[in-house]
């Protein structure tokens, strides 16, 4: 039997290797160096480096990819176009870090709602207040939901058992969902307005001066996207002016944000340098348990999943 | 028509006063005197003070008192003898503040999990965190409730959202429940122990040292009861020790707590100065809405609600 050889980065050497199927020939890298030499062998890749730019290298260098798989949802660092021509399916970690992003951005909710970093700070003053720094009660607040896919939806599942009242944008109407060219003149209607969407040209900048002023003056922004989702010098104006209440940020541009950024600074922004995906221990054990099921898939012919839509760009 | 004598505090006379059924006789009180001259009158009060004990002196005073209201869920405060000696009805505010307290919870268990006292602390500093502080997921974790009034019921509802395993304690057995001689042997199985019980008697110190040493060293400890409710000695000795990991304090003993306490500068204990219930702006108005409602019912002859039982003290 000719066995398909298969590229790893050496980091998930020891969650695959005793449980790859027998068809398999795999080849661990780990350095750039070892990539770039056993790339143009492999028939499937997986790549992932924290060098966007070496990753980008390595996956031109693979002449001979037919599959190659990221435990990353974002592909953006990827040579697309490349990929397309080629006629390489690519398989993204779309999902694997879902579960934590979804907790984290009801975590950024209530604690924008309760003031709770107001808490934090008068424990290490150890000053007991006697009123909270923040009134909101999720239930019964108006959420926006813009980007449904498997972040969107379980924030939803989440912030509906908080009996907040979920919109989403998608293009299919609906009951409690908008359609891309509806969002914008609702912007006014709604407390939360909570960015999930994937880092497309079509997504860049969506968020700018004219959205945020559209906003409420008592709505927060939740931004799990991508820093680039939002123009950040208008955002820095509206929440210094307060036009918006505040703004939960996983994502900034750039990251890691300088520390002479004014975002920094500003009290109703609240800054968490990307952490959401990472708030867990179980994303490789995940994503290798997804990787050894989908090599079932490819053996038997089957379409692996989930796909990038290499045009979309997610 | 002989009219009904009720003595209201003044601070809910602009929510109540325009709302007023005519078979009432409104008299309202803006000090303790004011209280203690017009207490003798009530048939109906609502003496909720910020000094329990002049409370409980107005409500001893109020000798022809039928029916006694209170915006606050605990009646600790309360001469709960002398009011089942004078067979005094006793309306309370279990579950005006349910959905505020219950976000809260979820809120202290999500802050833990991730770490995010830490996050705060490193935007304080302006430094971009690489990994995230905490790396626990509420998905798939099990959680022990002890309590199961409407705070409880709200708390399981979210959690269910979040795919915690809930298991609650109540005098009936059934799936996922466990009885009030059961638990105590099954503490070892749980990630998250929320109390959510009436400060009695019988929850007096129910969380010792016994308690906490049977518990999961990697669990939390969560309380937004009553301070009572837990062996604080003993819980600083196990926080000290990372016996458990942590613990999520809105109640302490006393309240305030004095500056010289040690539970203040615990890294694992977090202690958010019992604002959970405050953590709103509708108390008042859910409040004053309840009173109204039960007045018709009083009025008519029908049982108003939710009534203490002063013996059990809840």
């Amino acid at each position: 039997m000719t066995k398909t050889v298969t590229v790893l980065s050496g980091l998930i050497r020891p969650l695959v290797e005793s449980r790859l199927p027998d068809w398999v020939e795999p080849r661990f890298f780990m350095s750039k160096e070892e990539a770039l030499n056993l790339s143009p062998t492999a028939e499937i890749g997986w790549f992932d480096m924290y060098d966007k730019k070496d990753m980008a290298t390595v996956i031109s260098a693979a002449t001979n990819l037919k599959w190659l798989n990221s435990i990353y949802a974002g592909v953006d660092g990827m040579p697309l176009d490349l990929l397309r021509t080629r006629g390489t399916v690519v398989t993204n970690g779309a999902g694997i870090n879902a579960v934590t992003i979804a907790e984290y951005v009801v975590m950024g909710m209530l604690t924008v709602a309760k003031g709770y970093r107001e808490v934090v700070r008068a424990q290490e003053r150890r000053e007991w207040l006697i009123d909270s720094p923040g009134k909101v009660e999720l239930f019964g607040s108006k959420a926006l939901l813009l980007g449904y896919g498997a972040i969107g939806k379980l924030v939803e599942e989440r912030l509906k058992a908080f009996a907040v009242d979920v919109t989403v944008v998608r293009r299919s109407p609906g009951p409690n969902a908008l359609t891309p060219d509806q969002w914008r003149e609702k912007l006014g209607d709604f407390d939360w307005v909570i960015l999930a969407v994937p880092a497309t040209p079509e997504t860049d900048g969506m968020i700018g001066a004219a959205e945020l002023a559209a906003m409420k003056p008592t709505a927060t922004l939740i931004n799990i996207a991508r820093g680039a989702v939002v123009d950040q010098d208008a955002l820095v104006e509206a929440l210094n002016s307060q036009r918006i209440a505040a703004a939960f940020l996983d994502v900034t541009t750039p990251e890691p944000l300088p520390a002479d950024n004014p975002l920094w600074r500003l009290d109703n922004a609240h800054i968490t340098m990307h952490l959401s995906g990472r708030a867990q221990d179980k994303m490789f054990v995940r994503a290798a348990a997804r990787f050894l099921d989908n090599l079932d898939r490819w053996h038997k012919g089957e379409a692996v999943a989930p796909q990038v839509d290499l045009t979309l760009g997610y």
